[in-house]
């Protein structure tokens, strides 16, 4: 990194970047958001962590900012962090399961916002096909006696 | 942030640090560390995730350089978020449950790893207290018919 004034090399440590995702339960399906940035298309909300805010609190604002609904957190799930999880940059998501009434409307980067069922889900960005298949398979798991 | 040659202002994002933290099963017990560098006292062994790095790749790294240990990933366990679990910066930690043969030895951060039990825990730095009881509970939970 320079310094974009006078050029001077400016050492930088470059960490990993945490993120959230949440798992929003709603009417028997889940809320899918669809992006108005790159890489387009269907994601579960979530968004960056800011510094000095705890990942429940960021699972509940980018829950807010991108579907509307005020959601209830029910559990951390897990944390996912392949390097190439994400194209623009190493990220790492806590992935949080959620519930809330309502219906969703897309807001921030969100341009469209719908509930999907297990049978019925889009292509999805990132590796959002990954922490869906293991949430249900979570749920098969659970429902066993 | 200011250059240090020409004292610009620069724009910096600053996002927590992602880290991770393992507890190491052995002969009965867990592995703690004594740290070199503050804030002092007894920890889990853990660390900074690279740029790149999974968390699965980072536990086995940090987990071998401060207790030398070759650990099996048994699985993750939960992500500590809380800005105060650090008094120097806003880390956020996932904590892994893993598995181990022989005897620790400290290195890197380290000046010291032994094995504890559960009832002869020492003073614990950052949250580690937190996370060592919400293990305990779990195993406990996990026994229950």
């Amino acid at each position: 990194m320079e310094c974009p004034k006078c050029g001077h090399h400016l050492k930088k440590y470059i960490n990993p970047l945490p993120t959230v995702d949440i798992i929003i339960e709603l009417k028997g399906g889940i809320v899918l958001i669809e992006r108005k940035n790159r890489p387009f298309g269907w994601a579960l909300p979530g968004g960056f962590v800011d510094y000095g805010e705890s990942l429940e609190k960021a699972a509940l604002r980018e829950a807010r900012e991108e579907t509307g609904l005020q959601v209830t957190l029910k559990r951390q799930f897990k944390t996912y962090s392949d390097p190439a999880r994400d194209p623009r940059h190493h990220t790492i998501s806590t992935v949080f399961i959620a519930s809330a009434d309502g219906l969703p409307s897309a807001g921030d980067d969100a341009c469209n916002a719908k509930i999907f069922m297990q049978q019925n889900l889009p292509p999805l960005a990132f590796d959002h096909a990954k922490i869906l298949a293991d949430y249900f398979k979570s749920r098969t798991e659970a429902a066993c006696p």
